[in-house]
C-alpha cells in the first residue's frame, strides 16, 4: 500500500511539513501504546495481531466438508458481513462461486434472494459472535425454513462462526455443523482478517493465505514513525485534518470492485471514532461515477472535507475501439482503464487547485495480497486516529439504546427505551 | 409522500415552530419565483413541470419495436443513469426484465458484465444529452464491439436518448435507431421523470404512467406555504438546519429497493446545492444495516448532522418462524418487516433523545406511484433549498476543470488543466 499525502500540504484545511514533525512525536507515543496492547492481547488491539494469530489452515479445514458449492450465503450484519463482502467483491474475478450477503431484514429483498438462489447447492454461513443478534438470527430462521420447504437438509449445508457459547454454538453442537470461533478481543468491525472475514473467501476457494500475507506486510511497517507506515500516516493525517475542520472524509475508490471496501471503511471509521462529539463522517463515493455527482460539492461546497482517492497501479484493461465520432477520436486506442486513470488524476488535481485536501492510496493490484494490505492499513489508521483523539476506539456505546428500544417494541421485554418511542413529537405535512 | 418534522423541533441543531413561521414567509416568495420559472419554461425550473409535459405515450411508442427483451443495458453516467436506476430498483419486483447500468469506466466490471449478459436478447439504451460524454461514448463503443464480436446486429438492439444534434443523434439517424429526445431545460440530475429516466422502465414494462401520476400528485401540492407541500417543507427545513450547522444529511431508507434512490438523491442534493461554500453533504446510509455501522457516529459524533429516515407504510412481509432459541422467542410470529419497522422507530427515537435532528419521510407503498411522489418531492425540495440559499441550483461549474484535464491527459487537445496535473506535490509513504 502506497500513501501520497502531497495534496494536504498546501490546502485548506491542510497541514504543513512542520505539523507532520510534531505529529510524528505523538505517533511514536501512540505506537508504544498500540504495541503494548497488541503484546498483551488487549481488547481491540488484538485485531492488529491477526496476521500472525489467524489460522488459515484451520479455516480451510473447517470449510473442507463443503467442497466447492455453487454459492455461499453469508447471514450476518455489520462487521459480521462487511469484511467478508469486501474480500469477496475485490476478488470476484478469482472464483466461480457466487457470494451473497443477507445483512438486512428487508422482506422483499430476502424473498427475491431466496427465490434466485440454488438452495440445494448453497452453503449458508451464519455469523454472530453472541448468537443473539436479532437481524441475523431472524434471517437464519427464515433461510432455514426456506431450505426445509425446498426439501433441502439445512444441517448438511450450514456453517457457523460464533463465540464459545450461545445459540449458534449450541446449534452447531446439536447438529454437528462445521464451525469456527470468533476470536477473542477482536471487535466485529476489526474482524475482516479473522475467521469472521475469511471463511466466506475460503468457501469460495479464494487465496485467503495471500490476503493474510498482504496484511502481514503492512503490519511489518508499523513503527514509531508515520514516515514508515502508510496506515499510521493515513490515520494521523486524517486526525490532524479533522481537528482543522475536515469533518467529512469522502472515500472514493476508482474501481467498482472496491465499492464494498468503501462501505467496510465507513463502518470502521464511523463506529470506532464517532464518539464524545469527535469523529470524521465517512462519505462513500465511487470514481469516476461520482465525479458526475459529488465533485461539484467537494470542490465548491463547505470546506469541511477530505477526499481519499484509491486505485490499483495496474489493472487488466479493455481497448476502446477506434471511432470517427465527432470530437471523440482521442478515445480510440486508449483503454477504459486509461480513461479511468486520467479521470483519477484529473479529479485529484481539480481538488488540489481549489485547495481541497486529498490523499492518494494505491495498491499494486487489486488482488488477494493488495486487499490484505488495504484492510490492515486502514485498521492501523483507525487505531492510530483513535489514540491521537483519545477516544475509546473499540466500543460502540451509542448503539445500545436503539437495540433495547427495538426489542421492547417487539415484545421482547420491558424497556424504558421502548416507552420513549411512543413519546415521539409529530409535525406532519402531507 | 408524508413528511414528519417533529424530531427537528427540540434538537440541536434544531428549529422552532416560530422558525417555521418565519421560514414560511420566505417559502411564499420562493414559490412565486419557482412558479414563474415553471411558467416560462426556464432552464431547470422546467423540470418541475415534467409531470405535465412528459409524454409517456411517445416513450411507449419509441420502445415498442423491442417488445419484451430479456435485459436492458443502460449506458450513461450521473443523471443519465441514476434516475432510471432508481425507478428500476424500486420496482424490480414488478418485472422479469433485468436492468443493468454501465455508469463507470471500470474495465474489470465492464468485462464481467458483458460476459454475463445475454447480448442477443439485450436492448442497449444509450443516454447522453450532448452525445460526447467521454465515459458513456467509450462504454458504448466497447458494448457495440462486443455485440459485433458475438455476431449480434447492434443496430437492431440499440436505443438512444439524446439531444437534437450530436454524435448519438447522427448515429440514430444513420442506422434508423429508435430514439427519444432529452427535453430542453431539464438538467441531467432532474431528468428522472423525463424520457431520460423513464425509457428504461418502459423497456422493462414498468408502469411509468403511475410514476408520472405519483409525481403529478406531489406537484399539485406545491403552493406558497411549506405547510401544504412535503417537498417544499423538506427543502426549507434542511436549509434551515444546514444554516444552523447540520452540514451533513444522512439519507437512510429502510428498504433495500431504495438504495439507488439514496444515490440519486446524493447527486441531486450535492450537485445542485454544493456551491459558493454552501451546501449540505449527502451521506448515503441504509437501514437497518447501517445502525450497525453509522449510528454510533450519528448519535455521539460531531453535531453537524441531520438524519432522514425513509420507509413505506405498507410492505409484503415474511413471517419469522417460531423458535426456541434462547432469548429470541419474541421474534417468532413477528415478520421481518415488523422487525425492520421496530428498528426504524427505535433508531428515530434514539436520535431524538440525543437531540440529533431527524426527519421521517413515508410513502404508502414502494410502488410506481410512490416512487413518483418521492422523486418529485425531493426535486421540489432541492429547488426550494436552492432558492432559499440563493445559489445557482441548475448549474455545475466546478466539474468542468476536471473534464478538461482528463481530456488533455488522453491527448484530446491542449488544456492548461492537464499541465497542472503534472505539477502535483508528492509526499509518499510506502
Amino acid at each position: 500500500m502506497y500513501l501520497d499525502i502531497g495534496n494536504v500540504l498546501e490546502t485548506s484545511p491542510g497541514i504543513t511539513e512542520e505539523t507532520l514533525e510534531r505529529l510524528d512525536e505523538r505517533v511514536e507515543i501512540a505506537h508504544e501504546r498500540i504495541a503494548a496492547g497488541m503484546e498483551a492481547e488487549e481488547h481491540g488491539y488484538a485485531a492488529l495481531s491477526l496476521p500472525e494469530t489467524v489460522d488459515t489452515e484451520e479455516i480451510r479445514a473447517a470449510v473442507e466438508p463443503f467442497g466447492t458449492p455453487e454459492a455461499v450465503l453469508t447471514v450476518g450484519i455489520g462487521g459480521s458481513a462487511l469484511g467478508a463482502a469486501t474480500i469477496s467483491a475485490a476478488l470476484s474475478d478469482q472464483t466461480d462461486v457466487e457470494a451473497h450477503f443477507l445483512d438486512n431484514v428487508d422482506p422483499e429483498d430476502t424473498a427475491a434472494l431466496l427465490e434466485s438462489l440454488p438452495l440445494e447447492e448453497t452453503v449458508v454461513n451464519v455469523v454472530s459472535r453472541s448468537g443473539t443478534t436479532a437481524e441475523t438470527l431472524a434471517n437464519f430462521l427464515v433461510v432455514r425454513q426456506a431450505m426445509e420447504d425446498a426439501g433441502v437438509d439445512w444441517t448438511e449445508q450450514a456453517f457457523v462462526t460464533t463465540g464459545e457459547e450461545g445459540n449458534l454454538r449450541n446449534l452447531a453442537d446439536k447438529h454437528d455443523l462445521p464451525s469456527l470461533k470468533v476470536p477473542d478481543g477482536v471487535p466485529g468491525r476489526f474482524s475482516a482478517l479473522s475467521t469472521v472475514g475469511l471463511a466466506c473467501g475460503a468457501l469460495q476457494g479464494l487465496d485467503i493465505e495471500s490476503v493474510v500475507a498482504g496484511a502481514a506486510s503492512e503490519k511489518a511497517k508499523l513503527s514509531g514513525s508515520l514516515q514508515n507506515s502508510p496506515g499510521y500516516a493515513y490515520g494521523a493525517v486524517c486526525y490532524s485534518l479533522a481537528e482543522r475542520g475536515a469533518l467529512t472524509n469522502a472515500m472514493m475508490p476508482y474501481a467498482e470492485s472496491l465499492e464494498y471496501f468503501a462501505e467496510w471503511f465507513a463502518q470502521l471509521w464511523a463506529e470506532s471514532l464517532g464518539k464524545e462529539g469527535l469523529g470524521q463522517t465517512p462519505a462513500r463515493a465511487l470514481g469516476a461515477t461520482d465525479q458526475h455527482s459529488q465533485l461539484q460539492l467537494y470542490r465548491a461546497g463547505p470546506r469541511d472535507k477530505l477526499v481519499t482517492l484509491v486505485r490499483p497501479r495496474e489493472r487488466e484493461d479493455i481497448d476502446i475501439p477506434e471511432t470517427d465520432l465527432e470530437g471523440l477520436s482521442y478515445l480510440g486506442g486508449a483503454g477504459l482503464g486509461e480513461l479511468l486513470d486520467a479521470e483519477f488524476e484529473a479529479t485529484e488535481a481539480s481538488l488540489a487547485v481549489e485547495g481541497i485536501p486529498n490523499i492518494r492510496i494505491e495498491l499494486d493490484r487489486i488482488d488477494a495480497h493488495g486487499i490484505g494490505e488495504l484492510l490492515y492499513g486502514m485498521e492501523a489508521a483507525t487505531v492510530m486516529y483513535g489514540e491521537l483523539a483519545g477516544v475509546s476506539t473499540f466500543t460502540q456505546p451509542a448503539v445500545e439504546w436503539g437495540k433495547k428500544a427495538a426489542r421492547g417494541l417487539l415484545g421482547g421485554g420491558e424497556f424504558a427505551e421502548a416507552d420513549a418511542v411512543a413519546d415521539k413529537l409529530e409535525f406532519t405535512i402531507e
